[in-house]
């Protein structure tokens, strides 16, 4: 597809977008060692002028303690000197990792003589939308310089100031360290408007990646005119079988649901076997209500929930609005099931295709539950919080698909790259 | 991101969409052999019910007739035995490809002895909408099923009787073979709505791939709410630098631009060096001339054309409309260069991103092209027409991506699947 952004000619965002398609190219030859140093540079410029990023950051926080902003989003706008050391920490740990770029993943001699060589290359630009999380703007940064991509990157609108700072602190570094100018800029037009400009800049956006709520990818999935890719909506499962094991089932579903739940590989829905309600879910009830979660039940389990007085038990919405609720809070649905194929059949039905979990001893019960669920990562007998680029071994992570084409599950930097096929010959023609 | 398909439920589209989707789990598990062995019984079909097939296909024949449709159009439309062999041969020649599904792409210990495996999978649904080109039902369905996938097929309504005669020969013999109902299904409705509704069905169709002119490819990324995959739009260029061998760049001018003008693969545009354009372009324009092709030129192109009397030889639009035309006719755009980097900031700024040539015995020159050109192949001394799956060595071919992601160039079995990590613990989780 040729360029065909005849559209918002004169917009801030389309002149931003078109000068980092111009830097792309000299970006895409440069060599690894150019662009490690240039990541270097950027982690130290973010502890040189840490003082001057603070100050920013303590401007937004003034503003959003103003507007009365939630304790958790206020968290997670605060940077101080150790939060910077860590942010700067990160971008070095990236230089370690190794170059995708230039890896041959295809070769051949074709049509009496050509050679074939398919390299991994750049994707070009890559645009970011995310949410006030200051760290991400470095991240997000990092991970597209190391690959070879120009970056457009959009911060959620609370971390105004703090983006500003950071993002021109990163790109005079990059750009001091030999990268081409406008190879990463922050936007510049903070408004809803300017988002849906840059889903219509095809030919100049090469990738866009919303990272937040499922409002705004849901709106990019359905409104982008350039390519997009869905991460982190996580409607995730926990299905205790009837052969299900009591303490590995107890220890995941705390450790699935309880340990960070704000997460998108926590568990919203646990599904259990009919057959053994009664006799594993006492002890579950009683420690999801030991962590203060609110556990919406179907009727068996509220029955349950009932008989041993069990706080925090609610019924289950009759609509079945809890099977299609990522809570990203202390709550979770619980439903009973007739086995595993019903549990795959509401996994299916309800899940958003990110990470699944079966609990049993039983064999094919586990094969089949890996087998039925359409999900990036299916697991017998172990938590849905592993799903996750780290621990997955990729080093890096730009986020968790949930889609299907392109990438699925964890993408570490090769996500970031597309591949070019070039052909070396001596006259060859096609017969 | 889960099932958002609240639109258009009582469709006859989103009825078959879902039916599809329910072939789809029981399809994945299928066997290779299965697969293979419907592969079998779909092409004995073809053969067995070759007269009802061509009874049909000669009432599609009648009615495009009477409407006066291009000779050309009639000849892609127009089935008789030997075609239906060849159909047949074609299906018959994808059982002996290897399957893709069950690869593991990735594998190792994670977390303390989680067993994670990544392995290729079905995408799910498959949409392919094309034009009347009866072989494409047959090929599309062959392509889908082998890789497990679920398919709804929309052929051109020129082809609509033939479509459906086909598709019902194909889908009967599947199922025969015990494949799950409903895995192939010709679209039943035809309108132009039916096409928009399928692009909206996120949830249910996990991939479509239009195959057919620019305004099918631009409306379907431009509308699509489901993954699209863009095929085959080609506006590529031949690049004559200042050292190119005169013999070979006669030889591939003449393959990339003569040997089949309708294909994605054939040139558009003959960029040249201005310092030798006078001496390599008499011999090009003579060549061009006798294969009939019309050649719209630039000024110093025109001068010479002019002074040597070469008939079929305009000036190019002032506006540079030539420069974005893709004629797939006997038809070219010549423009005189001032070196590489004009070359390929011509080629990033109009092409397609299909395939980019140039001819030099200029070694720097060559390298320099193959790494500043954004396309999915670029060559150096061979023609733009060796661009194809077979070619390429992929076997079958569903088309050749003009985009980025997932897939680029020609796409093999290989695209039509995804990836699904499975991971077989022992009761760990997140530390």
């Amino acid at each position: 597809m040729g360029p065909i952004y005849q559209i918002e000619h004169d917009s801030m965002t389309f002149v931003q977008a078109t000068l980092a398609k111009q830097a792309a190219g000299p970006l895409a030859s440069t060599t690894a060692e150019q662009r490690n140093n240039a990541l270097a540079a950027m982690a130290q410029a973010l502890r040189n002028e840490a003082d001057a990023i603070i100050g920013a950051n303590a401007r937004d926080m003034e503003a959003a303690r103003a507007k009365g902003t939630a304790a958790g989003l206020l968290d997670r706008l605060l940077l101080d000197r150790e939060r910077i050391e860590s942010i700067a920490s990160a971008l070095e740990e990236l230089v370690g990792l190794p170059d995708p770029l230039g890896e041959v993943v295809d070769g051949r001699v074709i049509a009496g003589g050509v050679q074939l060589t398919t390299v991994r290359v750049p994707l070009g630009v890559v645009a970011i939308v995310y949410e006030a999380r200051p760290n991400v703007t470095a991240d997000a940064a990092g991970l597209c310089l190391k690959t070879g991509n120009a970056c457009i990157l959009r911060g959620g609108s609370l971390a105004s100031n703090t983006n500003y700072a950071m993002g021109t602190v990163l790109a005079r570094a990059a750009e001091g360290a030999g990268l081409p100018e406008h190879c990463l800029q922050v936007m510049a037009d903070e408004s809803h408007e300017a988002v849906e400009q840059l889903m219509g800049l095809t030919g100049l956006i090469d990738l866009l990646i919303p990272r937040g709520g499922k409002g705004l990818i849901r709106s990019c999935v359905a409104n982008s005119k350039v390519p997009v890719i869905q991460t982190g909506e996580g409607n995730c499962h926990l299905y205790l079988h009837e052969k299900a094991d009591p303490e590995k089932a107890l220890k995941i579903l705390v450790n699935a649901k309880c340990q960070r739940v704000g997460v998108c590989n926590a568990i919203e829905t646990l599904l259990i076997d009919d057959s053994v309600a009664d006799e594993l879910l006492p002890a579950c009830l009683a420690a999801l209500a030991e962590h203060q979660v609110t556990m919406h039940c179907d009727e068996h389990a509220l029955r349950i929930a009932r008989q041993q007085g069990t706080a925090g038990c609610v019924p289950a919405d009759p609509e079945g609005a809890d099977w299609e609720t990522e809570y990203l809070a202390p709550e979770i649905a619980i439903k009973c099931v007739s086995g595993v194929d019903e549990a795959i059949s509401h996994i299916n039905r309800y899940g958003t295709g990110h990470s699944e979990a079966i609990v049993s001893e039983d064999y094919t019960a586990c094969e089949r539950f890996l087998a039925g669920v359409d999900a990036a990562a299916v697991y017998a007998n172990a938590s849905t919080r592993l799903t996750d680029g780290g621990v997955f071994g990729l080093g890096a992570e730009v986020g968790i698909s949930t889609q299907k084409l392109h990438a699925r599950g964890p993408m570490g930097l090769r996500a970031l790259t597309t591949t070019k096929s070039l052909l070396r010959g001596t006259g060859q023609v096609r017969a």
